[in-house]
């Protein structure tokens, strides 16, 4: 049996524990790919690990026996089919398995599922590298994004997710006596109380973060005693596949069953995620991904779901004392993955009457022009452009972009001809930006996936906020961006954006976005509006994954 | 404006917070209504100003203007209407009311909401005695009961939500400065983070225990910034009403606006509790009731809903080491209200083979007998049986009792000819018990509200205990005694019941009974299983109350 260092893993969950509840920096996993502290070597050796995976079935999970091998991933920046099979499963092997492997699992002292989980994040660690491949060639992120979010970030959330599940856990005492005074005599009774796990939990991830959004679900579902299935997105199963393949090489190493955590891959034209959803067996289920699936799950009867839905993020723009710098970071917030992020902004807000920038005013049509020449300088930049693009994940999306100049208002910038030199067949699209009026809702209403950014003139930033504010409270939102420098008018954002139970960045400019998110420090869909509650990861997020049932009997005299 | 003892108030809900992590014996409210505690003249002051309240409308509230005035309560003892009216409102105004009064209460700070909750339950300690006079007269409790339950243990449940709340709001920072370094430099942000309350809250209370099951989630609403609309069951108003009063009251001397705590009385013959829940401003639900409505309420889009249903509470009999002890603790338990308790046990499973006692085995129908023989005993004497079984609350469960020889096995007890002498109009059943098999599953898988008590015949614990976890898992259960002397036995209803989500007693003799739930120490319906999910108080009951919404900015260089 391998070897946990228990003690190295107990100081990190303490230390996590106490980030949690500080919210300042933290950060167990190095967000920068550098020699000085992942190797001289890792880089090399893990494109070259990545690589080796090309064409091949991926033999590397502990899951035997399976009824077929499929796999449907193609690289973005090559648009060409990886090659990779996964093992495949019906669902009901899937449950089966799962449901004899919780009762090993929910046996196991949460104190000592959160150190091998820790373990198993160590081991995730040394594949950061093949792990960042394999996310840029699944979702197109760049390089340095697929590094950050799918390794280090994805990591952090992970430790998150465990840390926040053992503190929860043993919040209350395993045992007490309990003596309550009746005068002359008095009523002992020994209690002890267990959080019992709910039962399966089924992961289900999406195309563009295959395993930033995967993670949390799935260790805080193990952390509190639930066997999980992962169900990763037919299109981006490799990155989560070499983590769940380090989490169950863990639990064998323990003599346990690594069928407590599986990975589920299907095919497009053979889905398993309704049928696993369904079934009563499953108690828990997290998903990512578009709003009518997520509703549909939401309404599972008797099942606790944790969701991240589409959303439509505002920028409310007033005042600030430097437009460029404003416009600049915005520029990158929505360049960023080309858009392909759940934080990136869609809808700025611009009154009509322009904005005041350290008294002067500067028209409506001189933001938006600006804000046009911004994101047209960024993206043509050839030494930035292609770096902060990445790649279109899907076909669907580029379409969406292509065919977006219909109907969405006056055409301020249209997709420009971006090349990336490293990968001349890459699937690229700028943004697109439109303008349109406030009375234009039907347009401005929705989540427009991909980078189609719209400006919408407003009266005033009185009328900013509220369309800011009912947007998110009738579509969902998971950020805000605001500029402004006026203390009432922040105040009123403040106020008026948490009723819609959204975040809001204020006045960011240099090198912090809006459509960055730190783990713990920022919250995550705290569950405020219809884009989620999936709350990475207030006490809610593993909380319900429990149940708190209690015995009791006389004390021993 | 009236001073509140802040110091006085902080203290106890320092107190409260850690009684509600020992788990030990706590208590704020004194449960004996004794004269040393409570003054000598405390029991008839309450009694007169019980009786003032009759056959008048009630003017105590602070909401103006009601369209009418609507009163239905009768009293179980002396089977007379009351004579009642409460000022009625439309849902409409109750809801704009509700609105208006979100936007002062949420920005009210929550150390500084706990702190006038506390001083409300300060004033209600002052009627604790006219509140039972209200409870044993709207729901046919004894004395003794209505006082514990309504007075000091629904206090006691107020403050552990109270307190919970304040924990839960106050358990990340306000604000920090989060620094990331980032090599060269670093990128310093300030944070802050605000509990957003969720909207208007309704609480649906029930006719047994209008005040015990109803306080919890008026005061974790209230705790939260949310205003409360309590929604009482026709035919139980008073014991709330006086406590809304005392909550509007303080609102007032606080010059806060009172209808932040709405009373909403409504008629048979003109319910609203559907206008209120489905109205799309009506974000929490907290309901007692019947599994049918309950399920309802769970499946309305939008809100966030706690119950308590109908749940099927098994005893599993395996073997003890003073038989006649045990079943005269589960005579008192099944008499005890007349089983109209939803801790009350109704199946008891009895293995064919007889119980063990010291070794001995005593025949099954010696131990049906006996327990048949121990629940006519308690009844019939004359100075408990009154006591222990008070009055049946409503006709239909009257006529449920009555009608229940029909269809449910053997009788082996019919409902005997109790007399109170006190009242010698009340509305009394004693518990009837019914022998059926482990075959008769549509007999036994269901709620007989009231005092029916099924006896099941097993093969042998094993499938007693198979039975019970079942049960528990389909319909529901809320708790569950169980005698075993065997440790091996012990740990297998231990492992069943938890994953069924119910808490366990075991071998409970003298003066505590499985029925008894102490507030600050057993959790109460945790949602484990379909009997709710209401979790009085962990986390869950007020987290779910409030959104965690983060806000930064660059920090102040």
């Amino acid at each position: 049996m391998a070897i946990i260092n228990k003690e190295k893993n107990q100081t990190l969950l303490q230390q996590a524990i106490r980030a949690l509840h500080e919210r300042t920096f933290f950060a167990a996993y190095p967000e920068n790919p550098t020699p000085e502290v992942y190797g001289e070597t890792a880089d090399l050796e893990g494109r070259t690990a990545y690589e080796a995976y090309l064409h091949k079935p991926f033999t590397e999970l502990l899951q035997p026996n399976p009824s077929d091998w499929v796999g449907q991933e193609e690289s973005p920046y090559l648009q060409q089919a990886l090659g990779i099979t996964y093992p495949f499963f019906e669902a009901n092997t899937l449950i089966e398995r799962a449901e004899k492997a919780f009762h090993t699992w929910r046996k196991v002292d949460p104190a000592e599922r959160a150190v091998l989980l820790v373990e198993a994040l160590e081991h995730v660690k040394k594949q950061f590298f093949q792990i960042a491949y394999a996310t840029m060639h699944t979702t197109g992120q760049s390089f340095l994004m697929s590094f950050q979010a799918s390794g280090p970030h994805a990591a952090d959330r992970a430790l998150e997710a465990i840390a926040a599940g053992l503190e929860e856990q043993t919040r209350f005492p395993a045992q007490t006596e309990w003596e309550k005074p009746m005068g002359k005599y008095s009523i002992k009774l020994q209690k002890s109380w267990i959080p019992v796990p709910k039962g399966i939990s089924v992961v289900i991830g999406c195309s563009t973060f295959p395993t930033w959004n995967t993670v949390p679900g799935m260790f805080a579902s193990l952390v509190t005693g639930n066997p999980v299935i992962i169900k990763p997105h037919p299109k981006a199963v490799l990155p989560i596949a070499l983590i769940v393949a380090q989490v169950q090489k863990v639990l064998q190493e323990q003599n346990l069953d690594p069928t407590i955590c599986q990975l589920a891959v299907d095919a497009q034209d053979n889905l398993i995620t309704k049928e696993l959803a369904e079934h009563p067996k499953v108690k828990l289920i997290d998903y990512t991904g578009s709003t009518t699936f997520g509703n549909y799950l939401e309404k599972l009867p008797g099942k606790m779901v944790f969701t991240e839905k589409a959303g439509v993020n505002s920028v409310i723009l007033d005042s600030t004392t430097d437009l460029d710098k404003v416009l600049q970071n915005l520029a990158f917030s929505v360049s960023l993955y080309s858009g392909q992020m759940c934080t990136a902004p869609q809808n700025f807000f611009v009154p009509e009457t322009g904005i005041k920038v350290n008294g002067e005013v500067i028209p409506y049509e001189v933001v938006t022009q600006k804000l046009s020449d911004a994101i047209e300088g960024l993206v043509n930049n050839p030494k930035a452009g292609p770096q902060i693009l990445g790649a279109i994940q899907n076909v669907a999306t580029e379409q969406r972009v292509k065919d977006s100049a219909q109907g969405h208002g006056k055409v301020l910038l249209s997709t420009c001809n971006i090349k990336n030199p490293a990968f001349t067949d890459a699937r690229i699209c700028s943004p697109v930006l439109y303008e349109v009026t406030s009375a234009d809702k039907d347009i401005y209403n929705q989540e427009l996936f991909g980078p189609i950014a719209l400006i919408i003139k407003t009266k005033n930033t009185t009328e900013s906020i509220a369309l800011a504010r009912e947007l998110a409270e009738t579509q969902g939102a998971i950020s805000c961006a605001a500029y402004t420098t006026d203390p009432e008018i922040k105040e009123q954002i403040k106020d008026e954006m948490s009723l819609a139970g959204t975040p809001v960045s204020f006045n960011l400019t240099g090198n912090i976005y809006v459509n960055q998110n730190a783990g713990f420090s920022d919250f995550h869909v705290t569950g405020g509006n219809p884009a989620g509650n999936a709350s990475f990861t207030n006490p809610e997020f593993v909380i319900k994954r429990f149940t708190w049932v209690g015995f009791r009997e006389p004390a021993a005299v």
